[in-house]
């Protein structure tokens, strides 16, 4: 079994009520990673909800998660060809996590394409090729993931734009689905770092909204924060697949980085 | 009284209920429009919230509002420097709008600033400037807000970029506050109608990062779609106040446009 699949288990306890592990695989210092946090809650919601992929989904994050049990209860808000659900992630008592999640089937595709972007280049790498070193990220959670990252658009060039982008996969070899672009979605060290010092940059909200289900092999991803002032920045994220196709959309809303 | 707050007004039924009326004011077609009704739900929201600021709004609609009386229950889930709340309004009976919301103070301002981006140009307008027609909206929405519209990014420019760049006002002259900025984030029509035939663009989720307090004077937004394909579209809003200071960013999920 993968380490995401097993990561982000469930087990339902009675109807709507989930009992679930968050492990440290996935820690950015002390604190497990919000896109994990938010995809072992989606693992609970899809349990729930009938159609198969998440739409446009929100966390909000209360607290701080820690490593360790967690139950997940599951408010079932809408039902048909999109369904709505709401789920609570609760640790030692405290609620940490909320989400709202609407679902719908991704492959029910028809209407007009306009398609204003593509994929960002990642032509220049300087980490996680062969003969190269893997990016030098201190965090647990890049044990996760392979990365290549591209020279101009990384963390350690120019200090203009706060922006970087790479490719991005599992390391153990799983393929992304639709689920796991939510940890893809925070996968990547925060762009904000080229322009400030690097820190603690707690998620406030995160936003994700699911386009397509990914193919199988690399997928590129480019994160910006365009505007960072008054102790708040936003981030920007887009996923898109080996095939060249955009799979995913991220916003999340995170204090500035302050010292762990 | 200014039409928005008069139609916004709440009154505490009980504790955590309140009663509103959704007027007609803000329609597009026949349905009330979505901005306006996160606004409704927000006043409902700062009710119970201790913090003056809307941070981090996140709305799902699952069914059409409907013109006419609506209840807005409220339910605290976290206090301090941030509070968070969750709203849900009904109209006979079915949930209409499920709500997350994150409260906070914007005016305790502090930390680093980078800000990669600037209002949007508004200079070569072709609507709404003395002697010069008003924007052809065909929708009630747009009696409430004065527009000038800038000529390249407006819908009837050319057909390559779904966006749209406008100077926005209440056209009774009330002044944006930041309660006020969840109906400026869905106030224009929809840039993908520069690449699509126009119609009815359901907002499955609206999500409002809330920046900055707004100084007094014109309001300048810029709305873009990048991404239309598989029935979806994201847009993505950036609303500016006269001093030239960001004061939020918006994110919507919604359906391809379809006949009314």
């Amino acid at each position: 079994m993968y380490t995401f699949d097993e990561d982000t288990r469930v087990e339902r306890q009675s109807p709507g009520i989930f009992q679930a592990e968050v492990t440290p695989h996935w820690n950015v210092g002390p604190v497990p990673n919000g896109g994990y946090v938010l995809a072992v809650g989606l693992a609970a919601v899809q349990e729930v909800l009938t159609p198969p992929d998440p739409v446009t989904v929100t966390a909000h994050y209360l607290r701080p998660t820690l490593v360790g049990p967690a139950t997940i209860e599951v408010t079932k808000i809408k039902e048909g060809r999109h369904a709505t659900a709401m789920a609570m992630l609760t640790q030692d008592g405290k609620e940490r996590v909320r989400i709202l999640a609407t679902y719908g089937d991704l492959a029910e595709a028809d209407g007009p394409q306009h398609i204003a972007g593509a994929p960002p280049e990642v032509d220049r790498v300087i980490f996680g090729e062969d003969g190269r070193p893997k990016p030098p990220f201190p965090v647990e959670i890049h044990k996760r993931f392979d990365v290549q990252m591209d020279k101009v658009d990384s963390p350690f060039g120019a200090r203009d734009r706060a922006r970087l982008a790479a490719r991005v996969r599992f390391a153990d070899g799983r393929e992304p689905d639709i689920h796991s672009l939510a940890v893809f979605a925070d996968s990547m060290p925060p762009p904000v770092f080229r322009v400030t010092q690097p820190g603690w940059v707690p998620t406030m909200e995160l936003t994700v909204h699911f386009r397509a289900r990914p193919e199988p092999g690399w997928l590129k991803v480019a994160f910006e924060t365009r505007f960072l002032f008054d102790g708040y920045l936003e981030e920007d994220g887009e996923i898109w697949d080996a095939s060249g196709q955009l799979v995913a959309l991220s916003r999340q809303l995170a204090g500035a980085p302050r010292p762990f």
